[in-house]
């Protein structure tokens, strides 16, 4: 991506942060952090932070240490690399010290109670005291819509990873386990030269099907029973995510019913995703349809999320989060029918809302007309 | 591992918790919800829990929702396994109320603002009102020293990621990239069998080697210089962690002292890690050795972490945090000396902490002479 693209994003986090008591923001959460700057270090682990953000009308600078400030000084050249030497909350009040800042916006749903604390006192004993302000979904709401070079990204990851299914599913054979079908799969996202894995797949057959996130088994996959398979990579950051149910052999009317329910509910959806509609209408139209076939109740989760530098992001395609769509949006479309013990079927698109029907950025094969 | 291994932790934690103001804690960390429980199931994300654990002297509660409770039953039988309908916040002060709750502990390092704040006034508005409490490291203490079945499956963990390392090092030529061989390390960690990574390969070669986190890039080893390669995988949730410098060819006067002195460093700080010993004692003993032969300035970072469930836990070692070994700690040991622009040399063990010497779990080869 163009160097740019992040002085846009600063430029928009400006005019947002004005709308807020906050004069100065304290950006943490990693997703957030990498679409502001471009800095593509993760965090090892939740409790330890390879950097941060501190941004304010007139700068913005990227807080880090010794392992990263040469990634950061490349990767982040609208930033000031501060390269910490002593304790964070030190650093942190020495800068938003000497810049001036009165109110600091936090990230209320990332940062801890611990350092929270820690740092409110700190910022509190200042010669000229700072407060610290809760912040809500500031940075999460600007990257709910892509750009061009963001959707090419995850048209690219959700090309890749459909090739990978291609290949995964035209080898599958009844005797393959569980565990060993999600092992091609995580090795053949790692030899395609992707970030990596966006989550541990998911491959549940039989009645293990019938559970949304089963961790793969040792089980067997038999012919004419449903295999799961939910998968995603990684891709400069930007995650895919798909779904694909396989039968070796044409299954029981029962499940050749409910496929057909699952992909016909799919197919309506995407009819109704389109710049301007309730983000909560297509699930209601996918319910309906599920419903209306006898399955209501087995049919628990929502039909959709928004994808991006996150797998789970917004917007919720959920009967309990209404909003508007607009165009950019990249979410996912993925209805699903859960028998208890016997067995489920989930299909699931990724798609950029646009002006009328969304684009579908999954490879559209491995569809039964049952 | 044992079901009572889980009854004999809950006892434990139940002794911990009565030295705390809390009645009641409510474990939200997944390494520590795993540890007390045998729930395997990550988070997605930091922002989604699959799962948190509510603790008192009579009952032990694991909350989930409809994704995991199957496999919760089954993986946590010294727990009830509570499925949540609703949100989150009613349903854990509904069980709190249930309880007889007073005070309920919360992992202040783990537990957002947010959502401290949104349940810390639901619980405050109960009929009989339940306090929040923040706890820190109640359960990390106990995770710090392991038992038997948890050192046989590090030691395993440790010998396969040795074995794979062995193999792509037999394998390494002068032109292959750093992301090659690091892609390589991923495929086979997959192949394997393991949980998976621990965390994203190092691969750090000449000038990049300088770097202690480096990310690895497109640039080709060659002979003669120092491409440092620290990996790690999963095994039943635990880590391993380890690093060798390999030479393509013998390097130069600099590199060979560099080398040999860190060797030096390294051997001189196994000899002084043991039950009773202080953790920063062997880091001042390594830190010594590389200081007396010059590069003092040049190794920036602790000598080892705590390795266990998460791959960097307690105890460190490291001139900041001085505390008592303890038997059964496992930590690694990971002199580097580091020349900014010229390269680096880092050599990592895992070792358990024992009576006298350590027990070194990772295989002890691809040392140089020199």
């Amino acid at each position: 991506m163009k160097r740019s693209i992040f002085g846009e994003r600063l430029a928009a986090l400006r005019l947002r942060l004005e709308k807020t008591s906050s004069d100065t923001i304290w950006v943490i959460q990693p997703e957030n952090r990498r679409y502001l700057s471009g800095f593509s270090a993760g965090d090892t682990q939740f409790t330890e932070s390879s950097g941060s953000l501190i941004i304010n009308k007139r700068c913005a600078y990227l807080i880090t240490d010794s392992r990263y400030s040469t990634a950061a000084v490349r990767e982040a050249p609208d930033f000031k690399v501060i390269t910490m030497k002593g304790h964070f909350v030190d650093e942190l009040a020495g800068l938003v010290g000497r810049i001036r800042t009165k109110r600091l916006g936090f990230e209320q749903g990332y940062l801890t109670y611990e350092l929270h604390k820690q740092i409110a006192g700190r910022l509190r004993n200042l010669k000229r005291p700072v407060r610290l302000s809760p912040v809500k979904g500031l940075v999460q709401e600007m990257r709910t819509i892509k750009d061009r070079a963001e959707t090419a990204v995850m048209g690219k990851a959700a090309a890749l990873m459909s090739s990978i299914l291609d290949n995964v599913i035209s080898g599958l054979k009844p005797g393959c386990t569980e565990k060993g079908i999600a092992r091609e799969i995580e090795v053949r996202v790692h030899e395609s030269g992707a970030d990596g894995l966006a989550f541990t797949p998911i491959v549940a057959s039989g009645p293990n099907s019938a559970l949304p996130h089963a961790e793969p088994t040792n089980r067997r996959i038999r012919e004419k029973e449903p295999v799961i398979l939910d998968v995603g990579l990684r891709m400069k950051g930007y995650c895919c995510d798909m779904t694909r149910t396989v039968f070796l052999g044409t299954p029981g009317p029962k499940f050749r019913k409910i496929y057909r329910t699952v992909r016909e509910a799919q197919l309506a959806a995407l009819q109704h995703i389109s710049d301007g509609i309730d983000s909560s209408y297509s699930d209601s139209i996918a319910r309906k349809i599920i419903r209306d076939a006898g399955f209501g109740e087995y049919f628990g989760h929502s039909l959709g999320h928004g994808v991006g530098l996150a797998v789970h992001e917004d917007p919720a395609l959920s009967p309990r989060r209404a909003r508007r769509l607009e165009k950019g949006m990249v979410v996912t479309v993925e209805p699903g029918i859960y028998l208890p013990g016997k067995g489920g079927v989930r299909l699931e698109e990724m798609v950029v809302v646009c002006e009328k029907l969304p684009k579908i950025l999954t490879k559209n094969n491995h569809y039964y007309d049952f």
